[in-house]
């Protein structure tokens, strides 16, 4: 008889059995621009808090407080008994700045995207970009719609299966509801580090009469001059029907956010099982990010700091001849392709006082592994350099296994 | 066209839009024994900090110290970069609490139980309690597998179920594999407030090859001798072959435990999405689980004084005429049946300076509607009798619209 003890080990688990590298749940010290590992101290260059905020003296002594004040735990959920005052000053503050009616937030970034399947059912379609982070993935599977997948950024892959969509539910037993439509994707992506296409899908949205939702996960903060992400980036604040986001990147926190029309934020409050059957949101966390928020609102010069970081990035690792890909912002991939090959420059990355991520699937596609490294506010010019340098002494002594440089898009202007 | 956007209300929704009553969603003021509420102050009988420690100075002071140190968050994933010292620590501490070989902390114990999802496939069958938490549920529909569901606490149930599996997979196509089996059941009920039949569980799991993970959500730090959860209550410590759990009941932080072989927590390390998807649990809530921890291993009175209190209440609201159902633990559901009269003895309650929770479907069946009253370690003999007070008033007043006492198991003794 077969046993569930007995699943097959997934490829990361395999490729991290295997190597002699330890780049998985590798213990780090104490947070900031440098991080301590195995009692060396390195470059961190693999951490998405962009702005520096988690362990800003401002933010950590507005977490102390509310642990002070509230405890560390609410020890249940929001609908029962886990709201206090902080969250709704949180969600009215969110709401305020990326631009919507209403906002709900979250105890994770990942459970603020399983919400939308309260949205879904087995009646509804969703398309969704194929680099989506795993969350929305899962919420998608969990609402039980019809999950279309288009190629990464592929406007005109989109359009055929929305065209092609509403044909399969005009033909359909019941042709007076049809199909709901809801388009997702990731606003700026994780791995990626290039943006959707958010004018043509709007107007793809607009023209099949399907919702768009988008997980500004990684842009809310960053991107657009007001740091609003990447509806501002676009200029098309209100034209996205649901923003989602976490607070564990810009925010330096953990949780999650969801903002939307009143209706719908209200709808999510009452059915949306990862709200109604989790713990709130921490205090300390969410004083954290009221804090973080006050910072991103008034302190502009960190984006242009970050994205000065990432300007240098992009163009010295173009030059040193490796392959960045289509990213214009701060989370710069470095493609390597083979997996173990991933790791090892990974480790002589570390040996040469970086820390990055090494990334490989499930996070991205097979053979399309990659070293992200991710610049913060905090970081000072030399950092940059030593990030440099290490990755011309790695491709000195690599050389000849890398691929070589290539691919599209690498002449797109960095957006900020 | 239909619109995801308009989707039917839940039920939930529709009661709270419908009831003068704001049972859901109430921001309340600093936490502990009482609790602030609209400018008032009331017992708090609605919170499943059972042993008091969220805003305990130890647990508070030590959560302010790794703020300090650490920041408030990792702003990454465990597996990429979000893993301290810290995290190692409280698994290697609550593995040797729980009983288990190896432990993976998760973010939230939503987080924890999805991360199930990642031992299951299409050709498993998982064998669930009905009233088992929706995470749970949430979990089995991820993974894909065949769900059947017993009747609550129904062993006779479950082992036809299981019976059944096995012959229709010796006729199945794939009689060389045949299917997994995975017996899931809470350990405490969250809402029902009785114990799973753990002998007889584990009696069948053994018979029919299948696996058993149990929930330990609200038992862990609560029932045993030691506090180590329902396992330990039943003499049955490593006859469970995974216990889930969370920290933000007993332990009055925030997050999740998965703790069982090594192998499979270093599976589930490497492959639940729920675990390597979303930002790793913050430093001050792992810092403050372990403060609790050495609570919980250091002040067995405090559990005492909490079944103290159930035991009070228990008998108390029984000889007042209310229906506690099964519970013989410190989560004492007061069953009203009806949804709306549910809210209105709810807020009646409120009025009389008592905090509950009014639970209504989807957390129970429908017409099961429930107060559920939860005491804890922090309360003075004085609280539970304003409590037990309240309901007495209440059912003065309520008398002839309420249901008679009744239903099985009133007679069972309280556990501890």
């Amino acid at each position: 008889m077969a046993d569930v003890f007995g699943k097959e080990r997934s490829a990361l688990h395999r490729l991290a059995a295997q190597s002699t590298s330890r780049p998985y749940y590798r213990p780090l010290s104490p947070r900031g621009a440098e991080v301590g590992i195995d009692g060396r101290t390195v470059v961190m260059a693999g951490c998405n808090d962009y702005l520096g905020l988690s362990a800003d003296p401002r933010v950590t002594e507005a977490a102390a407080r509310a642990l002070r004040r509230y405890g560390v735990s609410c020890s249940g959920s929001r609908v029962l008994n886990g709201t206090l005052a902080l969250h709704e000053e949180l969600e009215g503050r969110l709401a305020a700045f990326v631009g919507g009616e209403a906002a709900l937030v979250t105890t994770t970034g990942f459970q603020a995207n399983l919400a939308l399947a309260a949205l879904l059912d087995e009646r509804d379609a969703v398309f969704a970009d194929m680099s989506n982070h795993a969350s929305l993935v899962d919420a998608v599977r969990l609402g039980g719609a019809a999950h279309h997948r288009y190629r990464h950024r592929d406007l005109g892959h989109l359009g055929r299966l929305l065209a092609a969509s509403e044909s399969a539910s005009e033909s359909a037993s019941d042709p007076g509801r049809g199909r709901g439509r809801l388009i997702v994707t990731d606003g700026m992506f994780s791995m990626e580090g290039d943006l959707c296409p958010l004018p043509g899908i709007v107007e793809l949205a607009r023209r099949h009469g399907a919702r768009l939702v988008v997980d500004g996960a990684h842009d809310i903060g960053l991107l657009g001059a007001g740091g609003r992400g990447v509806t501002e980036h676009f200029g098309l604040t209100g034209e996205v029907d649901l923003v989602t986001g976490t607070l564990s990147k810009c925010f330096g926190s953990v949780g999650g956010m969801l903002i939307g029309p009143a209706s719908v934020v209200e709808h999510l409050r009452h059915s949306a099982r990862s709200v109604l059957f989790s713990a709130a949101m921490p205090p300390p966390s969410a004083a954290a990010a009221l804090a973080s928020l006050d910072i991103i609102e008034s302190e502009p010069e960190r984006r242009r700091r970050v994205f000065g970081h990432a300007r240098r990035l992009l163009a010295g690792l173009r030059s040193l001849g490796w392959d960045t890909g289509d990213s214009t912002t701060p989370v710069v991939p470095v493609y390597v392709g083979d997996s173990r090959l991933c790791l090892r420059v990974w480790q002589e990355l570390l040996d040469a006082g970086v820390f990055t991520n090494a990334v490989v699937a499930p996070a991205v596609a097979r053979n399309r592994a990659l070293i992200r490294v991710t610049p913060q506010a905090i970081h000072t010019d030399d950092h940059i350099t030593r990030v440099l340098d290490a990755f011309a002494r790695v491709r000195r002594g690599l050389g000849r296994l890398l691929p070589a440089p290539g691919g599209p898009g690498r002449t797109e202007a960095v957006v900020a």
